[in-house]
């Protein structure tokens, strides 16, 4: 394994990813054969903000592989309410733990505190940012329903401005080939212009729509997110434009019998619930393929790094200068991190946040 | 094992729980027989409202199993607050976990939930409804320190009105024969017609009192609850009535040698704290025996239901008519629920609540 | 070993705390060796205010020993909030699991609970009394770094009036000889008068400081804790002394080679990010230390004291008098506790929070 840390998914070389996935798969068809795998080993499950769902999924996958949980839900009961900072927590919690898995609002939190972690640490949302094991998710699901993530034609629907999901599982799709986007939204809520760019990388044909209707019969796989109701100027913009984006079996009668339907979850109305039973939805499978794919990372990573980093001599020095325009970036928060500034062809951008500079 | 859910006691066939009372009893007297019988399965305690107490015991029964636990007990960390309908939920963990113990403040939310759970589920409590776990410790109780629970003397006293655990066991003591029932009360806070119906289903006799001096030296069982303290139309009306409903060492002086004193616990000031050190109090004890049946229940249903249901294909199909008057009725909160109505001679009722529809 | 329950740190003879010493080394060395040394058995963590670091740190040390943990976090989810007593909740919890570890702010809460525990009972920290895991993590530290606790000079830097660990710390110093301690406070903040007594009870010196400057070049080990911004009288009384009680590496300059630097953490200003890397900062190894001393505590509990204790028969009987003037003292705040009062010389003292009476 070439990565200590799990940020981003594009952290995961094509080669390993297939080794995780080859895993994964045969969890899922021999979950006994691993019930001791992690035995004596500790998972710290450090949750700034509440998400129960990916909570509870690392913690069964932990469980399943026999090792045990730490962590806290609730970003008051952690000792930063006593104004201590990321890296001594962090520090700290890794001197305790074998991996960790840490979900934060603010933005590059996760890359910030691989920097000072002892052990391997697994990004589980670091604000509107990243959250590379739903995008793990999201693949595996594609590969396995379709033979492969190539020649496609994938819709997304929704708030593709916001969501964070989508914006994940467009740089995965980046490197493949072949594929139609169907980008289906809002006028104000499409896609970011950076979002496209990365799905067209590889002669990606990207169509834009503004109804599931235009597009639904064409697709192969079709991401549901969801629109939030606040994302509307009005609620009479609201009432008029909702609908166009909720699938139902009537919308769903045009499409392609071997369409896979996905969907992050948690859902609220924007997938009726009628829909659940159609063989074509497979978002319960895709929470399912979360647990499998979780319990193969934190397997990996505590077999190929069981040994602790000394918890002293980060190479990594403060410079005190401020240089991230994001107020929600991580380096505005914690005062002490290094300034980190990337670059790929022209473009600069934080190390922490992805945002330009 | 014929019930795959534990939704009532009633559930429970009265063989089966002969067998299910022989496990219990084998556990308390050789825990170590059983301390891997459920290793690598996992319990999920869905708690959305918090009872630290029967969660604390559901956890520490898996743990003595050997097993895991995953959960929450708070509302509002959970995906509920996203609007994640319960259906959706309980899909989920259940994909997770082996077993699930959900308590809920709307009634008849552990039957919705087991409607689409795929694997056995365990109601911890769902409002003021139905409790099955503590009915389960208080009958065991009274059949291991009695020999049985037929042809017995036993007093319910406090809040008979709205005391869930009293209602519950009047049901589970309906099939017994030869006992009378002392119920002590206030006119305002007596057993509810129903319940009595219940008690002298099989020619048992009813006594209603007005204070414990009454009948405590008849009693060979004293099921004490509390009378909350807002149960009172007044303050005056509370302190010049209450002592009467307050055991203490002074009443105790007239019971019998072998009467035994219960409570579902947690108690106030219903109970003196001298009475504690009385070798006729069982309440720790119904406490401990609550531990080896939650233990004796989970090990059952996982070794008999070891395969997970198909996440799709209920049943039950949403008819979008609102049937139910009880506001609190799990049928009024979660839309897509099918209407269900039981009938029973003439009455008919709610599925999910159990009220007259 | 002769104690049931860790109440103080003075509770552990000489002799057995040798030989915890021993254990915990040897843990750190030989992790694998205990990995199922408590399998099958059950820790409650209860904690009536939440201290993330301390129940994480208690977890992760039942964890590696392969036992389970049962608790809470949040005095608001316990049954506490429903007014059920201390004696009732711990009576409860010590039939669950087979030793306890208690927080609780009020002072004597984890004596008072002791009373009635089944199992042993460990105090997590009793509000601004006593915190011994904390205390045996700071000697032990002291005595690998230093090779024992003697002839040593030591400095205590900040709030030193209401520091609960520096309290404790002088107590367990006490007996040890040849020392200097050197006081570094305000004139408000500077140790009570019964601390001071303690350290120089065995023949200690003791040297008030106002700034770390003063002494740092004299120091072996220089003991760091906070001070709140509020505990001085006003904005700008904070601006011009805080600094002084900062330790940077501008500091640092002066001090011996071999001094150590330790903090109970969580620290905020107190120490400058640079100090982290230096080699003498010691307070993350302390803060590993703490783990294996509570695996070893836990483990010699769990081991010398397999049997619970019967749920009746306590000894000490509730007088009904209120004699003790400490209004955050638990015995004026659970009405049923026995009155305790010791005598050490001429002083008496309440045997839970040990104020005068």
């Amino acid at each position: 394994m070439s990565f200590r840390n799990l940020i981003d998914f594009s952290d995961i070389p094509a080669k390993e990813w297939e080794e995780m996935c080859t895993l994964a798969a045969d969890m899922k068809i021999h979950p006994h054969r691993y019930v001791s795998a992690c035995a004596g080993k500790v998972l710290a499950t450090l949750f700034y903000e509440p998400s129960t769902r990916t909570q509870l999924s690392f913690q069964t996958a932990m469980f399943r592989l026999g090792g045990s949980v730490i962590g806290f839900s609730d970003p008051n009961s952690s000792s930063v309410s006593k104004g201590e900072t990321l890296r001594d927590t962090i520090k700290i919690v890794s001197t305790y733990a074998d991996v960790v898995a840490m979900r934060n609002p603010v933005e590059g939190a996760a890359f910030a505190a691989s920097l000072y972690c002892r052990v391997p640490l697994i990004n589980a949302g670091d604000g509107g940012h990243l959250h590379p094991t739903q995008t793990m998710t999201d693949m595996y699901t594609i590969r396995e329903e379709k033979g492969g993530c190539d020649g496609l034609s994938i819709g997304m629907c929704g708030d593709l401005l916001n969501g964070r999901t989508v914006h994940s599982l467009s740089k995965a799709l980046s490197p493949h080939f072949g594929n139609t986007y169907y980008l289906i939204s809002t006028d104000k809520l499409k896609m970011p212009g950076y979002a496209t760019e990365m799905l067209s990388a590889n002669g990606g044909k990207i169509i834009e729509c503004r109804s599931l209707d235009e597009c639904i019969a064409l697709l192969d796989v079709l991401y549901m997110t969801r629109i939030q109701r606040e994302r509307f100027s009005s609620e009479s913009d609201y009432r008029s434009q909702a609908g166009i984006f909720v699938l139902d079996n009537e919308k769903l009668k045009k499409a392609k019998d071997d369409l896979i339907i996905l969907h992050p979850l948690p859902k609220v109305d924007e997938i009726s619930y009628e829909v659940d039973d159609d063989p074509r939805s497979k978002y319960f499978e895709q929470a399912e393929n979360a647990l499998y794919l979780r319990m193969a990372l934190i397997l990996t990573l505590t077999e190929k790094f069981p040994d602790r980093l000394p918890v002293k001599g980060e190479k990594y020095i403060f410079s005190g200068e401020r240089y991230c325009k994001n107020p929600v970036c991580i380096s505005n928060h914690e005062k002490y991190l290094p300034k980190i500034v990337k670059q790929k062809n022209e473009r600069k951008y934080c190390g922490y946040c992805d945002r330009d500079v």
